[in-house]
C-alpha cells in the first residue's frame, strides 16, 4: 500500500497538458492544482475553513519553520501538523533544504547536510537528509519532499553537477530514512540547473528509485522566462507519467500556464498571500492595487467575474480603507480573494483540459492580460 | 415612529439589575448588552459574520476616525456603515468627543465646538455638534450619540460644572441637528465628574429633551473602582426607566457585573479585542497570557469551558506559538474568544436576572477570579 496514486485521466491532444487526480491519505486532489502555503501551519490572515471554502485540496508547509518553531517535536506531540492546526485536508512538507540553501553566510554545506544558524536567534543547527525525513515524518505530512541543493542561477557546469549528484546521495539517504510508506509519500527532487544533459541525468538517477511523485526544483530561480520554459518542456519528457510532477515554487498565473502546458500537475507559491498584504490583487481584469486613489470611491466589487466572499461582500474602496488604516481584515479578505483566483484558475484550466480546449484557453488569458 | 425602543422585561428584586430588550431598525437587542468594538468599520481581526455567530447583536464604531477616514461622505455614498463593512446588525457610533478630547495640545474647546488637528497627517478640523451629527447621519448608525466632553479625572468643580453645561446646550443643538428620527436615534450622555449634585443637575437636564435613550459618561476615567460604583448607583436613579441606559467605554468583566447591578443596560469597550492583539485572553480560569512558555506543550483548548470556534479547534500550544510568530491568526483566533467570552458573559447575567439569581452569579464570578 502506498500513500500517494496518481490517476491520469485525460491527456490534451496538443500539448502535454494533463488532467489527473492524487489521492493521499487526507484526501484527493484533483490536478493540475496550485497549492497555498502555510509557511508556519497557519496560511496567513485565514482560518482553514476559509481555504477550504475556496477550494483548496492541499496545502504546503515549511519543514525549516516548523523545526525552529514551534520545533517538530511539539508537532508530533499534538498529534500531527494535521491536528495542530486543524486542517484535514492534504499536506505537503517541503524538506528544508530551500530555506536553509537561502541562508547565504548562515550555511555551510558538507556531505553530511547543511550546518546553519537560526534567522531567528542565531543557534546552530543542522539538517541532513536523515534529519530532514526525521522531521517531515513528526510533522505527518501527506507528501515529504527530499533533501536537495537547490543550485543558483546562474552556476557553472561542474558547480550544477556535483550538487545534482550530492543531491541523488541525498535522495538515497532520505528513501532509507523513510519508514512510514503507508502514510506518508517521498517525493524526490530533479536539479539540474540549466543544463538539458544534467537535468536528464538527474531523472534517470532519482527515477531509478522508483518513489509516489518527482518534483523539478531549481527553476524559477531568477532565469529568463523562455529559458525556464525550454529546460521545463525537457525536463518532464524525462519524468514517468504514471507519477505526478510537482514544480516547486511556482505561482504567477502566467507561469501557471506555462508549466501546465509542459505536463505539470502541482505548483505552490506564497505570492497570492504575500501580495495580498501589500494591497494588490489578481483580477480577471489584471492586478489591481488597492492602494490607488482611483479606488477611494469605487464600490465595484475587487473583480466582477469573481463569486469569491470577499468580491460577495465588499468594495474597492471598503478594501483601500482596511488597508490604509492597516487593519488587519485587508490582508485577510485580499488573501481570500488572491488564493481564490488562483484556485478557481486552476479549476477553469483543468476544464479547459477536459474540453480539449486548454491552448485556447491559454492563448484568451494571455491576450487578455500579457504576462500579468 | 421611533427609531429605537426599550421594553423592559424583568427588574432583579434584589438589587436595580434588570432584563429589557431594545428594537433598533436592523434588530433586536436583548439587554445588558455588551457591544464589540469596530473602530475603523471592522471589529478588527474578525470578519462580521464572525462577530454575528459568537452571538453579537450590536456593534460600536468611532465617528473620529470614520470622519477622518475614509470619510463620512465615502460611507454616505457606499449606502451607509452598514452597507460599506458588510454588517447587517444595528450600530452605534460614538460622537467623536471622546477622541478629541483625547488629542491634548492637538485641540482647542471653544462654544462653538472643538477645533483638532488629526492624529493621521495634523490637518485641522472642526467637530461641533451639528458636524457630528451630520457625521453620524452620513453613517447611519441606528444609534447616533450626543457631542459631549468627558470632564477628565480628577477636574475641579467650577471646571465639570460649566463643562456639563456646555455638554447640555451641546446635546440641545444635536437634537436640533437630528432629522431621521424614524431610522436613527439620538442618546444624550449624563456628565457630572465624580459630584453626584452635578450629575443630578446633568441628568435633569438631558432627561428634559425625552430621548431615546441616555449613556453616562465620565465614570471609569481613571478614579477608585468603589468611587465609580458609587457615583453610578446613583446616576441611575436619575434616568427614566422606560429608557436603555449605556455606559459607556466599561468592558472588564467586574465591570459589567457593577453596571448590572445598578442598572445599566449597555456596555462597550476595545479591551477584549485589544488584549487578544498582545496575547491575552479572558477564560473561566482567569487571565491568559498566550505567551507564556507554560503553554508551550499545552495541548488543552485555551478555555475548558467555552466553545467558541479558537476553543473547539485549538490548543494553548498551537495559539502560543502562532503568536510567538507574530502571525495574523493568533490575532483572529484570540480576538473571537474574548469576544465571545464577554458576550457569553453577558447571555449568562440575562439568564442569571431571568431566573432571580443574579446577586448569587456575581458572587459565584468574583469568588473564582477577583476582580479578573
Amino acid at each position: 500500500m502506498t500513500a500517494v496514486t496518481y490517476e491520469l485521466i485525460k491527456t490534451d491532444p496538443r500539448s502535454k497538458a494533463r488532467r489527473g487526480r492524487v489521492t493521499a491519505p487526507h484526501g484527493t486532489i484533483e490536478t493540475p492544482v496550485f497549492m497555498p502555503v502555510g509557511t508556519a501551519a497557519t496560511v496567513k490572515a485565514m482560518r482553514p475553513e476559509e481555504v477550504k471554502e475556496l477550494g483548496a485540496e492541499i496545502i504546503l508547509s515549511n519543514t525549516y519553520h516548523l523545526y525552529l518553531r514551534p520545533g517538530h517535536d511539539i508537532v508530533r506531540e499534538a498529534g500531527g501538523l494535521h491536528k495542530f492546526m486543524n486542517w484535514d485536508r492534504p499536506i505537503l512538507t517541503d524538506s528544508g533544504g530551500f530555506q536553509v540553501f537561502s541562508l547565504g553566510d548562515l550555511r555551510k554545506i558538507t556531505e553530511e547536510g547543511v550546518e546553519f544558524r537560526s534567522h531567528i536567534d542565531g543557534s546552530k543547527h543542522m539538517l541532513s537528509p536523515e534529519k530532514s525525513i526525521e522531521v517531515q515524518t513528526a510533522l505527518g505530512s501527506d507528501i515529504m519532499m527530499a533533501f536537495d541543493e537547490c543550485a543558483p542561477y546562474p552556476a557553472d557546469r561542474s558547480y550544477v553537477k556535483d550538487s545534482l549528484e550530492r543531491t541523488t546521495r541525498w535522495l538515497k539517504r532520505c528513501k532509507a530514512a523513510w519508514k512510514d510508506t503507508e502514510h506518508q509519500a517521498l517525493f524526490g527532487i530533479m536539479q539540474g540547473g540549466m543544463y538539458k544533459d544534467l537535468r536528464k541525468q538527474s531523472a534517470e538517477e532519482i527515477v531509478e528509485l522508483d518513489l509516489p511523485g518527482y518534483a523539478i526544483g531549481g527553476l524559477s530561480v531568477g532565469e529568463p522566462k523562455d529559458l525556464m520554459c525550454e529546460v521545463l518542456d525537457d525536463c518532464v519528457d524525462h519524468l514517468p507519467a504514471d507519477k505526478p510532477r510537482y514544480l516547486m515554487g511556482v505561482g504567477t498565473p502566467d507561469y501557471l500556464f506555462e508549466g501546465v502546458e509542459r505536463g505539470v500537475d502541482m505548483f505552490d507559491c506564497v505570492l497570492p498571500t504575500r501580495i495580498a498584504r501589500h494591497g494588490m490583487a489578481m483580477t480577471s481584469a489584471g492586478k489591481v492595487n488597492i492602494k490607488n486613489a482611483q479606488y477611494e470611491r469605487d464600490f465595484s466589487p475587487l473583480d466582477h467575474q469573481c463569486d469569491c466572499y470577499t468580491c460577495r461582500n465588499y468594495s474597492r474602496a471598503y478594501l483601500r480603507h482596511l488597508f490604509k488604516c492597516n487593519e488587519m481584515l485587508s490582508s485577510m479578505l485580499l488573501s481570500n480573494h488572491n488564493l481564490h483566483f488562483l484556485v478557481n484558475l486552476m479549476k477553469n484550466i483543468r476544464k479547459a483540459i477536459e474540453e480539449d480546449r486548454f491552448l485556447e484557453y491559454k492563448k484568451e488569458f494571455y491576450d487578455k492580460y500579457g504576462t500579468f
